[in-house]
């Protein structure tokens, strides 16, 4: 499989890592929207959030509770920060392994 | 408890619901910004992502599979659509009732 998420995940391609554990890794979003702009993926390979299965349910509770772990880590916990999944074309999804955004740093805008 | 996400929840305050199951409630944004906005929230009262505990693994994973559910059922699934968690301040979370909004019907901007 060629996703960049999985080579990402395995090391086999470059990417600033803040956070990794069993399951899941997170990274710098190369084009970062906010002063703190990091995705969040779960280690195993799912294409988006229409993909998601019964069987992801645990896994997906896990990575909201490293996504608050990881707000707090990084400073931002007490300011606020928002969580974002982009789900196929109409969002800009732009690649097909699903990834949470976390956004944070600024006041963010709501429009 | 003067929660309004818990009182609409409990049909104690009017909302225009389109979803309801065992755990989740899902209604009309009332100041949307895409034209499908909705508001997806656990029956259970969790103030933010800040708050999640481990016991809310599950429930968070169950989230999200009724998220990708009514996606579908409001025909937007395969346009794509976005999964939105403000936490906190920065982010203008409004509601202290933790909620997921589910945007659509639009292309949505990314900036």
């Amino acid at each position: 499989m060629n996703c960049i998420f999985c080579q990402i995940a395995k090391k086999e391609l470059p990417a600033t890592i803040i956070y990794e554990d069993e399951s899941f890794v997170a990274f710098k979003d190369i084009n970062p929207i906010a002063p703190i702009h990091y995705l969040i993926i779960p280690k195993k390979h799912i294409t988006s959030i229409n993909h998601l299965e019964l069987q992801d349910k645990e896994l997906m509770g896990e990575l909201f509770l490293a996504a608050k772990k990881i707000a707090k880590t990084q400073g931002i916990a007490d300011n606020g920060y928002r969580l974002v999944f982009n789900v196929g074309k109409d969002s800009g999804q732009m690649v097909d392994h699903l990834h949470l955004h976390l956004l944070g740093g600024k006041k963010l805008l709501w429009s």
